[in-house]
């Protein structure tokens, strides 16, 4: 087992350092972010750190870091309130990836990457029409962690949508059946497995798997 | 394809609310987080939300909900300030999904769960020994979240221990070759398997994957 102190993190070569603490934290979630300008020009990035804030009322967060490419995203749904949040899968993981390029201000990154925007009545942000699970939030409010200079974003889900036959009946999406996939830190791509769910677990009861 | 307006989703269920909400944001981290009381008693608890921050300083961040259960773990560092992050493994999911049992407070899920508390020199809480990867911390910062009353919680990495054959060479911890899981939800967990690593996107650049 490789023992790294603080120091020793510190002192290891920038990129090194980049790839190790990205990826330590675990499995993140794989989401394409769509904005649009008030010029009109539609945005599109991925994030990996959209988490579940609280369902009454439906929330979501996720953290934008000081980059180039993000603050498209952040001037974007600061003018516009509205910007959706679309799952990413392998049919399309390439294209999404490519959305991560430097491109200009004036350039929609659906048309360079080759990803299709789709509109709802009464919601301006595009949504990705490849994509199975798609929301469009509200901006809410934001938290400036200055720590590492980062925003944590709050939106709320105004629009669910959800491909049929990835639901179960008590609610759960099955994001395995959905092929919607993970991130392992900046450029590694998973897809997933269920092993299975369980019961709420309570103090000195066996735990109850459901599917086997 | 199924449209839930944000008034559908209040219409729900209780459950059936939490389930979709908590699931929709896509595949999160599965790591059981370690603390210790100032008497003594160890506590461990699962939590979806680790997500890395920045890594010069190398930090992270998890939300912190207001329940019981993780409020153990949230005396215990305020009061001890180290916590540990360990991630979990298919081979003992089953254990670490009952840490999420309510216990009393005197209680320790090590004991009761059956996973294996370990200790390293100048460093107060307890890792998850059957963990390939995990983290000492100490508790930097929170930040309430007024939204719903939940607290961003902001650790820095001060030990990372990682299995032998799981890191690449330019950082990368390969996260599926280590079997850590994720979560959907709050109860179904999956193993994930690498699609393919990027190199750095570029505008009109054709994307180059760098394991195929």
């Amino acid at each position: 087992m490789t023992h790294y102190s603080k120091q020793d993190i510190l002192e290891l070569p920038n990129l090194q350092r980049m790839h190790l603490i990205n990826t330590c934290g675990g499995v993140k979630s794989a989401n394409l972010i769509g904005t649009i300008s008030k010029t009109g020009v539609t945005n599109l990035a991925v994030f990996n750190s959209v988490i579940h804030l609280g369902s009454n009322p439906p929330m979501l967060s996720f953290m934008l870091r000081p980059t180039t490419v993000e603050r498209h995203s952040y001037s974007n749904f600061i003018e516009k309130i509205d910007f959706t949040v679309n799952h990413i899968e392998e049919s399309f993981v390439s294209e999404a990836h490519q959305t991560s390029a430097k491109y200009d201000n004036d350039i929609s990154e659906f048309k360079e990457v080759g990803l299709t925007e789709e509109f709802i009545e009464g919601f301006e942000a595009p949504f990705v029409k490849e994509s199975k699970i798609k929301m469009g939030c509200t901006f809410v409010n934001e938290y400036l962690i200055k720590e590492h200079n980062c925003r944590l974003i709050v939106g709320e889900i105004q629009h669910l949508l959800v491909e049929n036959g990835i639901q179960e009946k008590d609610g759960f999406l099955d994001l395995a059946k959905a092929n919607s996939l993970g991130i392992i830190g900046l450029d590694g791509y998973v897809k997933t497995e269920l092993i299975d769910r369980y019961a709420y677990a309570r103090p000195n009861q066996d735990l109850k798997p459901l599917k086997r």
